[in-house]
């Protein structure tokens, strides 16, 4: 069974284009634009027979009934960041949406039930990252210090409860652009991705003396500043003799009172930290804190957040691989840096994650895109895993 | 003839917490807290029988006449900055104001005029610095750039003219708190000042590549904040390589996106040199530039503002030096950090300024205080220094 390219094509423009403006792609989360292209997915997905459902956090189900109830599931995330790119999440959707639209041509009748999905909220936001696909894994609970956020947005108790999957889920799979570097770096088409980082985040606060920039000489100085940059230059040269795919990353930074004729009397930064296991972590953080105690200054370590990284399915991981050497794909085992929906799955099933390269490493920008010959490659693999999943190939999982 | 101490402090108690609150103390330029301050000032110069002006740009002129038109004037500000403290400014007015008072008590007929002043807005706002002192010496010329705002102070080209000093002056005197550690750090009681120093700032702008902090690897990352922390990191080691009072500073710096998850893509960042000649400063900017061409990276470095030193009057100094000595004064000869109000005269006559010590080095916030000993030692010796020049003790300048 062979994918269009040109329905590929359109469908990736027509519907991830929803939202463009000079300055990049704005489909926020519950946004008219984000409902207006779920909403012509919708009909896309009733005009070859799948029976919809929009759940109560507005992730939007299209399902062909198998002969099992078991189900496999595929799909990814319409909504954006703000100012972003054209096929981050879309083309997930786009790509499940082609599958289905194949097996429809091909009048395919599948063993499982199958389900696509596109995703609301995954972008951060103040619901938090991954926020449909958590949901739907029964990971909100309304309680006190949510209620209210949510109830903004028109979900309570029994919208949650309505988008708690209750279903064996034989597999969950995603097609996603690789939104870095690596891929087109060493000139692959495909990552299989095996582990998505966990992401480990520390606020630093270094407290100097503000002071009055003429008249204190450099002797009698406490600069908050060049203390933190001290800081910032040791968090990346550790970072550098740690293993792939360890990253440290200082992205946001605030001087007091940043005036141009006051010594900074204090620095707050956010050094963030993902890896695939816990040791490079831990590793890093004792040798920065060694560092930042060599200083005898007043500066604080604050942990903010730690999750965990997620381990997919070697079992999908080799399926991936077989069809890719059978058609001369070539690919890279890899982790993912950043979460997307499908990892909220990996502990209620075997999930897949497929990467598809991003010209330059772009991504969240409106320059974010990748060859189309890659996409095209991206859905058909897509599509002959799910198969394959599926039995037709005379394979399971 | 000597001062008083009772009455120093009550004056600078009385008129110096006007503005005060939790924070610090609010006397801004043009502000009712600073009309409130100078008027109970005009009465006070009222009540000795000084004839008082307030002119073109809100500066309080209290004008006791000599035998001579030729003038001695002496003075400071009354303008605060936002939560800052009782003596930057208020200390030097009301010394002035001590001066005249006691040559009242002592029925003292001046042979110049004397003119104490109360400037306004000598703090940084949008009229730029020294702005009462700058209008005084024609440094001020209304124009189509900022006749808007200087006509939202009540101010045109009328007032301007008002303002200007067309009469010859003498010299100069200004007593200030040193608001740097410098005095307190050698147990000094006096700081005769020898310039003041001129400042240059320069804002440099790294532009590396934003990017998802996720999937950029370290290797492939192209980070402005990393690269600015190093060229800061190296400022500050240059700075320190330097002979004081050359100083160097980055008080102000900008993170663009400034997001957690986003490698920042661009730094901006002030860096300010402070010296008492062009030489170390320009010592100093070829071997930062060396440093930032090292790099091979889009880093650009943009004059903002070259003001000159000031060269205060060694006549001047060597009349304060003697009396120090003739008293058993401690001091030392030093450069001013800061600028003041008595700069702006320096091209038009001998300018003196002389330097009490800030407790802990501290100035603009509210803990800027000095001891009382000190403050009294300082008014006395203005008073002796302004005595001496007007011929009292047979000297003459």
């Amino acid at each position: 069974m062979k994918i269009q390219e040109k329905r590929i094509k359109d469908n990736i423009l027509n519907i991830g284009r929803i939202g463009e403006s000079e300055e990049g792609i704005n489909r926020i989360a519950f946004s008219k634009e984000f409902i207006e292209a779920r909403n012509i997915l919708e009909r896309k997905m009733k005009s070859i027979g799948l029976r919809t459902k929009i759940d109560g956090v507005g992730n939007l189900i299209g399902r062909k009934q198998g002969i099992l109830n078991e189900k496999i599931m595929i799909g990814s995330h319409l909504d954006t960041v703000v100012n972003g790119g054209l096929l981050d999440g879309n083309l997930g959707v786009i790509a499940s949406l082609e599958c289905m639209m194949v097996m429809d041509e091909f009048n395919y009748s599948p063993k499982h039930t199958i389900e696509i999905v596109c995703f609301n909220a995954e972008e951060g936001s103040e619901l938090g990252g991954t926020f449909g696909s958590r949901a739907m894994n029964g990971q909100v609970l309304v309680d006190e210090k949510n209620k209210n956020t949510l109830s903004s947005y028109g979900i309570d108790s029994e919208s949650i409860n309505d988008t708690i999957n209750k279903e064996k889920i034989l597999t969950f799979l995603e097609l996603h652009i690789e939104q870095g570097g690596i891929l087109e770096n060493r000139s692959k088409t495909i990552g299989i991705v095996e582990n998505i980082v966990g992401i480990s985040r520390y606020k630093i606060t270094v407290l100097g003396e503000e002071n009055h920039s003429g008249t204190t000489s450099m002797d009698l100085r406490k600069d908050a500043l060049v203390t933190a940059s001290e800081i910032i230059v040791k968090v990346n040269k550790i970072a550098k003799l740690m293993n792939p795919p360890f990253v440290a990353t200082v992205g946001i930074l605030n001087v007091l009172p940043n005036s141009v004729s006051i010594i900074p009397g204090k620095v707050e930064f956010i050094v963030e930290l993902r890896d695939v296991g816990e040791s490079q972590i831990l590793d890093f953080m004792v040798s920065i804190k060694e560092y930042i105690n060599s200083f005898k200054k007043n500066i604080t370590v604050e942990e903010l957040v730690t999750k965990p990284h997620k381990k997919l399915s070697n079992k999908i991981n080799t399926i991936v691989e077989d069809i890719c050497i059978e058609n001369n794909i070539s690919y890279l085992r890899m982790d993912s840096g950043a979460g997307h929906d499908c990892k909220e799955f990996v502990d209620k099933t075997d999930v897949g994650l497929i990467f598809i390269p991003s010209i330059n490493g772009k991504s969240h920008c409106k320059e974010e895109m990748s060859n189309f010959e890659d996409i095209y490659t991206g859905v058909q693999l897509l599509l002959d895993v799910l198969l394959y999943i599926d039995g037709e190939y005379g394979g399971s999982l």
